[in-house]
Parts: C-alpha cells; sequence; structure tokens
C-alpha cells in the first residue's frame, strides 16, 4: 500500500457525492500536492446500478452493497453521502469499528445519533469529520473546534438554511407571500418537493444541535432543542419589520451566559437589524456569527448548500483524514523556492471612478472622453458637475480596462489646458457574486 | 519531559504578548482539555525588564535575552511576538534551525524574509505558522490552507488594515477630511503616533504578500507588488462614490485569470458597491472575501488587530503545535459521556416583534400595553397601526424579555375580546456588535 494515497470509500453517488468525485479529479493533482498524498476513489456504492445519472461513476468502481466499503482492508476513508439516517447509521457504525476514518455532511444522522457514533470514534480513536453537515462550504466546525480553540463561544447566531432564506429573502425583496416564494424556491431547485424539512426549521435544527455540542463540549439532546419553522411569517411581518428597521432571519442561536450558565439551543424566526451583516445575507447564503471571548465577533459567509460548496468541505475533511493516516502536520503551502509569476500592475484590470478638476466651459467633457476613448477606455456613468465660478468638477466610472491604458490616458488629460488639478483615479471592483453548482 | 505539555518560550511581552499570556492562564484549563496537552509557558524574553507595563510577566519566567529561548531544550515553541524584522529574524532563524516550532504574528518579517525562513522551515521539517499575521483574529490562513485544500482560489479581495478602514470609515460616516479623521484615530490608539506604515498601505501589502503566496503555492516578490496608500483620498471622493452607489475600502486584491494566467497581488484604494458585504465592513474590523472554483464566495470577517483577536489566532497556531508534538489528529471535541445543560426556552431573554389584529377601538392599545405590563415586557416602540374598517393591526417591538413571560401575556392577550386573530410574535436580537480589547 501506498502511505502516500488516500484510499476513500464513497457511499452515495448523488448530487454531492458526484461532486466530490468530480472535483476530486478536476483538482487532483493540486490536492495531492498540497495535502501530500493523493485522494483515490477505491470504490463507489450507490443504491441502484442501473439508474441513469447525469453523472456516471466509474463502472469498475461502483458496486450496490455499502458493505463492501466498511470491509475493504484497502480503505483508508468512508465517506458517507447517502443521505437517511438508518443504512447510514450502519455503515457510519461498521466503518468506525473497523477503524477506518469516517467524512459525513449527514446532519439528521449526526444530531439523531450522534452521541452513539461519537462515542463510538472516541473508544476506536478514529476521527468521525463533519464539516460538511453544518453550513455546507462555509469551514465552521474547524473555525470553531481549532482556529478558536483558545475562547470559549459565548453566542452564535446562524443562518443556515438556505431555503428558508431564499424564501424570507424574496418575500422581503419581492412583497411576495410565502406560499409564492416556496413555489419559486421549488422551481428554481432550492426547495425539495416536500419541504417540510426545511421550512420547519428542523434542518437548521440538527446543525444548531452539531453546533452547540461543539460549543458545550457536551451532547445537546435534540428533545430539548426548541424548533419553529418559517411556514407562519407572513408578508405583512417582513413588511413591519422592514419599517421597523429589520430583516426576518431564520436564527439557529446558541447562548450562555457566563460561564457557569445554561446553554440555550434553539431555532426561530428572528428580526435582526437590517444595518447587521446578517441582514445583508440574501438568497440561499449561510452566514455563522461566533462571539468568542478572546476573539470578540467573527462571521463566516458562504454557500450553505449544493453539489460543489459541499464538496469543498469533504474535501476538507478528507484532507484531515490524510494528516490523520501520515500522521504529519500542515506545513505553509507555499513553496519558497518557486517565484509566482506576477501579473503587471498596467494589464490589471478593473472598473474606475475618477474625480477631475477642470474649466467650466462647454466642450470639455467630450474632449475628456475622446481622449479616453482613444485609450479604449469607456465611460459608464457621469456625475453631474458641480460647477464653483469658472472651475467645475467632473466625476465619472469608466467601465472595465487595464490600468496601464487608463494611467496613460490620465497622463494626457492632466496635461489638457482646461484641466486644473491632478486627476484622482480609484479603482471600482464590481463584485459580482458568482453562483455555484 | 511531559508529552502531554507544550513549553512555549515567549519572545515580546508587548500588547499582543501579555494578550497571550493571560488568555492563557484565563482559558488554561479548557484549551488543555481541547488539544489533549497544557500551554505553559516557560520563559518570556522582554527588551527591558525594568519597563513598567501594564501586567506584569511573572518575575521567574523573564530573561532579556530571546537567545535563551532558543537554547533551552524544554521549549517546543517559540512565539515571536517582538516585532521589527532584524531581531525578530535573527530569533526565528535560530528557532527552526534548533528544531523548534515558531509562531509569529510579524507580517513584515515574513513579507520582508519569509522567503528564507519558510525554505529553512521546509528544510528542518519544522512547522512556521503564522495565523496572526494576516487580519489578527479572523482564521484566513488555516481557512485557505486547510478548510480550502480543495479549491483553486480564483481571488481574494481582502480589506486587511483596520486603521485604514476606520479612517475610511469615519470619513464617509462624518464627512470628514483624512487628516481630521487620522487624528481622530490617532486619539482612540487606532492609529500609531507614525502611521506610515499603515496609511501608506504597506501594512496591508505584506498582508498581500503572504496571501498571495499561499494563493499560488510560490513566493510573491514584494518588489513587484503595487501598493497605494490612503493618504490622498478627499472627502469629496468619498462622498461622490456614496452618490454613485459605491463604498472606498483599502483593498488587497488576489487575482487569477484562468488557471495559467499570471497573478495579480495589488493594494490600492477601490470602490466596491454599496450593497456588497464588504462595504459592510465598517470601523477597524477586517473582512477576507475569497473565491474557489469549489466552495464559489466566502468571506471571513472579525476583528483585524488588538491584543486579544490576535492572541486567539496565537493560540490556534500553539493548538497546531500540540498536534504537531503529539502526532495526533484533532477529533470532535464533544464528549458524548456528557449531556449539555439547556436553558429551558422559557427563561431565554431577547428583544421581540409582536402583531396583532383587534378591533379598532379607543382604550385597545392600553388593555394590551397593561397586559404586557404585568408580565414584565415593556413595549419600546408601536407602529402606526393601519385600520381597515372595524379591525386594527397593532405592531410593536418589545424590549428584553423572558420568553416564558412573553408566552403567557401573548395567551391572555389571545383571550381578550378584542383580539381577533392570532397574534404573531418572533424574536428580535439586536445583535450589539461586542468591542474587543
Amino acid at each position: 500500500m501506498d502511505a502516500r494515497a488516500l484510499q476513500i470509500g464513497l457511499a452515495g453517488f448523488g448530487n454531492v457525492g458526484a461532486g466530490v468525485y468530480l472535483n476530486l479529479v478536476r483538482n487532483g493533482d493540486l490536492v495531492a500536492a498540497r495535502c501530500g498524498c493523493r485522494l483515490e476513489v477505491r470504490r463507489i456504492a450507490v443504491r441502484d446500478v442501473n439508474r441513469v445519472r447525469a453523472v456516471d461513476p466509474p463502472a469498475a468502481l461502483v458496486t450496490a452493497d455499502w458493505r463492501e466499503l466498511a470491509a475493504d482492508p484497502e480503505i483508508d476513508v468512508i465517506v458517507e453521502l447517502m443521505g437517511g439516517v438508518s443504512e447510514a447509521y450502519d455503515l457510519v457504525k461498521a466503518a468506525l469499528e473497523a477503524g477506518r476514518i469516517v467524512v459525513t455532511g449527514n446532519k439528521a444522522l449526526l444530531a439523531e445519533r450522534g452521541r452513539e457514533l461519537f462515542a463510538l470514534a472516541r473508544e476506536r480513536g478514529v476521527p468521525l469529520l463533519f464539516e460538511a453537515a453544518v453550513a455546507g462550504g462555509i469551514p465552521i466546525i474547524k473555525a470553531i473546534q481549532e482556529s478558536l480553540v483558545g475562547n470559549r463561544i459565548e453566542s452564535i447566531y446562524g443562518i443556515v438554511n438556505g431555503t428558508c432564506n431564499y424564501i424570507l429573502t424574496r418575500m422581503q425583496e419581492a412583497g411576495i407571500a410565502y406560499a409564492e416564494a416556496l413555489e419559486e424556491a421549488q422551481r428554481l431547485g432550492y426547495a425539495e418537493a416536500d419541504p417540510a424539512l426545511d421550512v420547519s426549521g428542523w434542518d437548521a435544527g440538527h446543525k444548531a444541535i452539531l453546533l452547540g455540542s461543539l460549543v458545550s463540549g457536551a451532547w445537546v439532546d435534540p428533545g430539548s432543542v426548541v424548533v419553529e419553522g418559517i411556514e407562519h411569517i407572513a408578508a405583512a411581518d417582513i413588511g413591519y419589520a422592514e419599517r421597523l428597521g429589520y430583516a426576518v432571519k431564520l436564527l439557529a442561536v446558541i447562548r450562555r451566559k457566563g460561564e457557569a450558565g445554561l446553554l440555550e439551543v434553539r431555532v426561530q424566526p428572528s428580526l435582526v437589524p437590517s444595518q447587521h451583516m446578517l441582514a445583508a445575507v440574501h438568497g440561499v447564503f449561510n452566514a455563522v456569527l461566533v462571539r468568542g471571548d478572546v476573539v470578540g465577533d467573527a462571521l463566516f459567509y458562504g454557500s450553505g448548500a449544493g453539489r460543489d460548496p459541499t464538496s469543498s468541505a469533504v474535501i476538507s475533511d478528507l484532507g484531515e483524514a490524510c494528516r490523520a493516516k501520515r500522521g504529519v502536520i500542515q506545513t505553509a503551502l507555499i513553496n519558497p523556492a518557486e517565484e509566482a509569476a506576477l501579473l503587471p500592475v498596467d494589464e490589471s484590470f478593473s472598473h474606475y471612478y475618477l474625480r477631475l478638476n477642470v474649466d467650466n466651459l462647454p466642450g470639455v467633457l467630450a474632449r475628456v472622453a475622446a481622449l479616453l476613448g482613444d485609450h479604449g477606455a469607456g465611460i459608464t456613468t457621469v456625475l453631474q458637475p458641480e460647477t464653483e465660478g469658472d472651475s467645475a468638477e467632473l466625476v465619472m466610472v469608466l467601465g472595465d480596462a487595464p490600468y496601464g491604458s487608463i494611467r496613460r490616458a490620465l497622463r494626457e488629460i492632466a496635461e489638457l489646458d482646461c484641466t486644473r488639478e491632478t486627476p484622482v483615479l480609484l479603482r471600482l471592483e464590481p463584485l459580482e457574486t458568482r453562483a455555484t453548482a
């Protein structure tokens, strides 16, 4: 066996399972270089080998029996992405008993049976990793367990269900009713045909149980957690909240008053101030606001679900599995023997903000615009210049162009007889949000 | 030697050094339980042993000679928080050569001499950890190296200098000039007496060099990085930007077009859309927006400087050092043998949003208010009720009170003869931002 390869048994080839496979193929060399260890999918267990899929797993790797994964002594790590609780429980249990590292994104499984499974993992000394189980691509589990290891966590406020957040966002943006927003979410694939698990708040509830357990270091009993969904939220409430200066969010709240205080764990629709960053979390995005006694407030934001973001979290755990297998520590992923090939700044693109102080005369804007055009720079907006006697401010936004061209244009503008002060040029980054699969 | 203790040599007992020491004392048991290893400060090197300090280090641990730390065979890890480049370089070099793990928050040192130091660390197989060097308490180094290990990083947009962000925020909020905002920042301790390193953009530049090196996996030459500060930003520019729908931020930009493209690394004042989360990063807070090809957009937000947030990052690296020393992997920090003691939801406090549909008659609000008062709930805001024939909506915000009291009040309100529909109650979380030292 190659100690520098991690042999993976992948259980489940649905959306996320296929995503993990595809992303491991796509970025395999990169991940191998970073982990010092190749991540090799050795076996894939699917429920129905004859099902037609968007992505076909390599036939030679496929089995219909997940038990083969737990039994295969060559497999180092089992990635459980089957969903459901019953069979997934049997697989994870068998895997841990066989001493195999387990990676899972199954929050229902962990919330319902985690107490037994974590106990088994401890007893056997085998890692049970679950970054993908909470907030998808947001690395909140590692952040709490490792990055904030020196903190007592005082509170967590999390938007951890993208379906609910999409519905609430649309109700606010479009002023539509819950039923209409839900239908829209279903049409776009953001809500299941049976949306109960999400809109009841229980998917967020499962995540709250895991976060609460991490914060307290002890197990949070699911039976004691209060979970309320968003089905009863009326468009009127969203509107009133907005008039009062708030947005309505489904919040998972984990909170403790003082060191000895009891732990509060609940999921309820809640108003948050419109100015707060949590109110700026729109659509299917998730965010987790953590308050530690040392670090203060920290917020983690990203895609909470979807094939690729969840794959990113699973692959992070596979990196941990590599370290566990090899018993090594991560050193800086910088190879100082190589020098990065940098883009000359004049070739870098962005939009621009430009302010000129010019003679307050007709024709000046035309001259400036012509000169910019000669250098391939287009004006997308001009602000009404404010005139002051015989001088005028000219403020404009320029479209995407290389910095070098803009600088050349600027030098020429500075030399125009109608230019009174040194022009002010700032970068403008439109920062469109990238959609993920 | 106790394999379950990590012996620390702390070099530097300024603001951050003292913070690390104090937080290790305060949360020592917690950190030991989580890391499976006690973090013991064995020796503290200070420049001037006679200096009067806000916090005194234990005299028995103090030495004036940092060379003692590198030479002491009992020390596992050197925490370099001396600042400056020359002596810090000598210490880190000596420590790595002696096979000691190094933790540093010194971005200037790493940006200027990192190429040699990372090479030495690789050669000796010793971890050189630097979470505290970029964005203070925000765990961005671990996020990029471990959590996003499966991603090609396509871009990073970072607000990584709190001093500049404070000045720009105040210029925008208060409409004041750069000089006035800088003076205010200095008065509040957010800017140094000599602010050059911050306002020139070079502190952010050091961080951009480290982030760029992590993204590319190769070394970014500081000489090739374009760095521009905020000294030339006029109040007028901030105002125009706002009118155009943007906020001005000092952005560290790391970006690559395609796999083979050259890497762009630069620090420049830039306009970002007012609706974007980066525009909502106010005051001394930092934020880093990372786009990965698998995870999509992820944003990390928190305190970028200060004694405690930076200590949090140093202690995170000390946790890594424990794992490096013991060669073990982190398992879930949940002890399933214990059950978390949960707060009954009726005892949990928050503010509330309440909507009633009542008879459109005089005196109804008074009856409701009296009833809420009986249960200890105060009304902080009432929205002008919208009347519809003989019924009226009554929307109010209630101050901090236990959920149980509010629910009891609500049951009684529901039974009033003037109440027409089931009242709607939602939580309201004010989410004040916590200041950190």
